[in-house]
């Protein structure tokens, strides 16, 4: 049973948001809005999806949003519907709002550890940008050394996901990008799965974490990124990213 | 009565922390410190203070910290002394840690927000580095634009402080970078009066926060900083800033 709705943006503003539903604008495919609807997900929250295209958005939209920051979270509040920005930020605001399946550790040092391992994935993030951008050393560099370090933090924790015996805030931030990694193997199957060996931790976190209800809820093939990617870059849509 | 004790760093790493303590690697005059130095005192915690020489980082604090980020705290855990990072990280984690005096807020979606606003003022601080580094007509104009958003924001509040009747987390935040730009009362002490008349509430809330027992306790004064700076300035030590 779905908890969500797709809609469109249109011309117009959508309707004011009823007390108990949020609304996700998100850009199909955006991997920060991926990390809001697994968190949406994982806390079974009551929300709908507007889909932007971010070469073409509504007045609107522009007008609530004057950064043209992307996904937006609204929210109803005693004052109207309010907007929240930054995905890490929308993701710690849901797991406060709904208390069911907390996804943040309730020891506080483990939260803050999170919260700067969740930072320190970005360089992930900025190396699957160089990799994009043709720098791809480089970029396959950064993205290496970064794994390198959640490798050793799993193997430290010694559990099955960073959050322990099951999923939690940490695993969902960094997993969309993850998710997309799979397309290498698209690119070449056998470099890909030799890596696994580096990664032993990781690669089997990596499967376990494809098996979670929440994740195969928005889940997509590498195929699919394959396809995607390789028409961004054609068409130079780095907004896409 | 002082909760906390200045060591300096020397070559050999401080003993290991009891468990009620915390420690506090700082550098003098450094607004991130600061913000920490902050939040310690308001939630009334136990711990001592390390300055470090940025320019003579000792090995073993290089060896802990291999990114050289400042400020960085010291927590006593079951796995030995570990380092948390980030001023933001770091006064989060102390005000989930110690229950007394919450700083943020209760509301989930007022404390995105401010967690926003955080964000948000970081153009003032990029302002402020813009004006350092002889850019002033762009520094000055990214100052005013982000001071105007705070008050429009206190305004809509209609409380004397971000976080309402006292300061809380927002306000701590931000205010390190509002207390030195006091130091522009020694440059133009009637520019500075002037500019009063544009922000109304958050003058008055300046005047406030110079009266609370937590900032009265790390304040310095405009001479102060107006001395520090013009001889950082002179010495081209960016690093200090």
């Amino acid at each position: 049973m779905s908890h969500y709705q797709f809609k469109t943006a249109g011309p117009l503003p959508p309707p004011a948001l009823p007390a108990d539903k949020l609304r996700l604008y998100h850009v199909d495919m955006n991997p920060y809005g991926h990390r809001v609807l697994l968190v949406l997900e994982a806390k079974k929250a009551k929300y709908e999806v507007y889909k932007l295209d971010p070469l073409r958005l509504p007045a609107w939209f522009k007008e609530n949003n004057r950064r043209y920051k992307i996904p937006v979270l609204e929210v109803p509040t005693d004052h109207g519907d309010k907007y929240l920005f930054e995905s890490v930020v929308i993701c710690d605001y849901l797991d406060e709002k709904y208390p069911r399946n907390p996804l943040h550790s309730s020891d506080p040092f483990v939260k803050a550890q999170d919260r700067l391992l969740i930072e320190r994935f970005n360089e992930l993030i900025k190396g699957s940008l160089e990799c994009f951008d043709t720098n791809f050393v480089f970029g396959s560099e950064q993205i290496l050394q970064t794994m390198d370090i959640f490798e050793k933090e799993l193997a430290f924790r010694g559990t099955n996901y960073f959050g322990g015996d099951r999923p939690g805030m940490l695993d969902y931030m960094i997993w969309p990008w993850l998710e997309r990694l799979y397309l290498m193997r698209v690119v070449d199957q056998r470099k890909f799965d030799d890596k696994r060996h580096y990664f032993p931790n990781f690669a089997d976190w990596g499967d376990l974490m494809q098996l979670d209800d929440v994740v195969k809820k928005h889940s997509r093939s590498p195929q699919e990124y394959f396809d995607y990617y390789k028409n961004v870059k054609t068409h130079s849509m780095g907004f896409y990213l």
